[in-house]
């Protein structure tokens, strides 16, 4: 696999069991084959495009593409849809998303690793700065491999607390750029016997630390099992309010979790933002439907950022793939994008390099789609409360009813 | 709009708002304009079949090809895959779903109307029944107009008691095809004061009544009303435990409640049918993503119906799309298909025509991929049973988490 530089690193190199395909954007791949007017249908249907509806480029300064042109980093900008309103102003928001992949091979010492990682992002977050993001999200453990497929404690050393140098870093584009940042870390929370955490931390657009939030699912997927590491979050699903916006973070694999998702449109998020690093094979086909699902159900946006390439790592490992032991986890595909309430999505970032995407959206749309759809008030909480309470006891009884003719021979 | 036999009739015209596309199939587009290994590679993405899985096609036998071809009603069948386990034998299920347009225009008597359903209906029903298919699932409202935008309550005529006409039309197919169907029809509770519910009943394979499932979420869409005629069901979440399997229904806007379908999920259901009545312009972005959601989320198959064509009424109304009053709903866009649990779907029937898609899935894949993905596992139940109680108090305070900068101007 190509990096940025151009260069050509062993250590990113594309998977060989036949299952990733070459291509690297789908909405590229049907707007080069598709005839003009075939390629606004398929759009209309995979990006929920209805109603004549069109989602606009977003002309960005020419420092951005600049950057994007001489990093090689993917750059894509759009704007959703909202209805004027006669009493609340427009509420635009220009959010972005990174994602990269790792800089250095993991065998390399971890400091420099860490450091090579800020080093290749500077330039993206001087884009997003340009570009004049308000909201700004990283990928799931940004200033680190994934390396929760090896089951080694080695990898731990990465974890710092939420005041670390990664946040560190980051503060000060959020300074520079009046910026909130969202960055997904492995923390280590000293003051609770050193303990790791899957954590993103919400920075303020004037540097703070506004608050955390800890993953609340963990993954147990086959052998693939990152509660080696860190347990289920004690933060509950809290909603951040910011100078943009509210905002939550449903971490990686709790985009699986419907209920996670509710959870943060119930405590009042207009946009929920999902750092990810997942790879192909196991999750490419839920990646378009789950945070859509949930943007759509929940009257909010979502924001999907996954990581990028194939990290290799020194020691083989068995990863719930059924295969024997091998050095990566595969490919983290990237296709990063936004979901809106209105059920309209952006198309992706590369599946393969790094890359900035970043979308206008007015908050307003959120209430405009609770008011019409409707499915707050049609949600009948009520029943689904006290289910979920009678689930939980031990003598729970599904209620089935069965054909009594069930046992009887077919005449 | 052609109707199956090739005639063509005033009440079937495609609206002319421009929001209705004129392709009928996005698998058929895309087949036949991009190439094979572009379309191999499309596929994966939008039909999830990773790993070199692929949907193998069924043969059917020649009378049910035949009767497509006399009827003109579109004819898919394909084949999920599943691993083979060592202690159960495979349970696979052929399964089928019926989508049409109605026979006759809605200014004909309305048992003509009704009856002429029932005639168009047969041949599809007998084509299903020569493919072995065991349960079948018709689309919502089948035995009516779908007249509820009309607000007349004159439409209430249609409704039946659940073993009505349209039931006992049904039960002799149960009994010869020894096959279970689900019917969604506008049902008259004679016992409790002729209220009118929107019902699904599930007729056994020996041909009786196993049961009835009332829509537990009734849409408010703008000034689409469902209300009006009838309100949210009382019959909670059953699982019917049938001949071939634990199914359940998620009758048509319920398809956007994330509770519903995991309320099916917790009582035990292995495939869930969602019997819909919706037009392209409200939500045709949405119908590919919710209930391949649902399948992801709760591990089981979803089944998705939608009725077809363009219903014109005798007096105009408005629809909640903000137009002037008008004499129809929308085109009712047909695309029904099925979602599996390992993230896979397949292609969809014809956005304008009659048709019949089947699908053999083994339902063990249900808890092959509980197992994989250990979805609820992980759901942490109790925080959202938690969660939901405590939202459902008029005093809740939703979980947020201020930036106290908030209100400090950006140097």
């Amino acid at each position: 696999m190509e990096k940025s530089n151009g260069e050509v690193k062993e250590e990113f190199k594309a998977p060989s069991d036949g299952s990733v395909c070459g291509f690297d954007s789908l909405h590229r791949l049907l707007k080069e084959n598709l005839k003009p007017q075939h390629f606004q249908e398929v759009s209309r249907i995979i990006h929920g495009l209805n109603c004549g509806k069109a989602l606009k480029a977003i002309t960005l300064p020419k420092s951005a593409a600049a950057l994007s042109l001489d990093r090689g980093f993917d750059l894509q900008a759009f704007s959703f849809n909202a209805e004027k309103e006669l009493l609340r102003e427009p509420r635009i928001v220009r959010v972005g998303l990174i994602q990269n992949s790792i800089a250095l091979p993991t065998t390399a010492p971890f400091l420099d690793q860490k450091r090579a990682i800020f080093e290749k992002l500077e330039p993206i977050i001087d884009a997003a700065g340009a570009s004049g993001v308000n909201i700004l999200c990283l990928q799931e453990a940004w200033m680190m491999p994934f390396a929760f497929c090896t089951r080694e404690k080695r990898w731990c050393e990465f974890a710092e607390p939420v005041d670390g140098e990664s946040t560190k870093f980051l503060q000060k584009f959020a300074v520079k750029y009046n910026m909130v940042i969202i960055s997904s870390i492995l923390e280590r929370d000293i003051n609770h016997g050193e303990v790791i955490w899957n954590t993103a931390v919400v920075i303020g657009n004037h540097g703070n630390i506004i608050g955390k939030h800890r993953k609340n699912h963990i993954p147990r997927i086959g052998d693939f099992n990152e509660s080696t590491y860190y347990v289920e979050g004690n933060t509950g699903h809290p909603v951040f309010e910011t100078a943009y916006g509210k905002i939550a973070i449903n971490i990686c694999y709790g985009r699986h979790h419907p209920l996670n998702w509710l959870a943060f449109g119930l405590n009042g998020a207009e946009i929920v933002f999902n750092p990810s690093a997942t790879v192909g094979e196991l999750s490419e086909p839920m990646w378009p439907i789950e945070a859509r699902n949930a943007a759509i159900a929940n009257s909010y946006f979502a924001a999907s950022v996954n990581r990028v390439g194939t990290e290799i790592y020194p020691n083989p490992f068995t990863s719930g793939d059924g295969k024997p032991a091998h050095p990566d986890l595969g490919l983290f595909y990237g296709s990063s994008h936004f979901s809106a309430p209105d059920a309209s999505s952006t198309p992706s970032l590369s599946r393969n390099r790094d890359g900035l995407i970043i979308a206008d959206m007015d908050l307003n749309l959120c209430r405009q789609y609770k008011d019409k759809w409707g499915f707050r008030m049609t949600a009948r909480y009520d029943l689904y409360a006290d289910l979920l309470a009678r689930y939980l006891k031990p003598d729970f009884e599904p209620q089935v009813i069965s054909d009594p003719l069930l046992h009887k021979k077919s005449s």
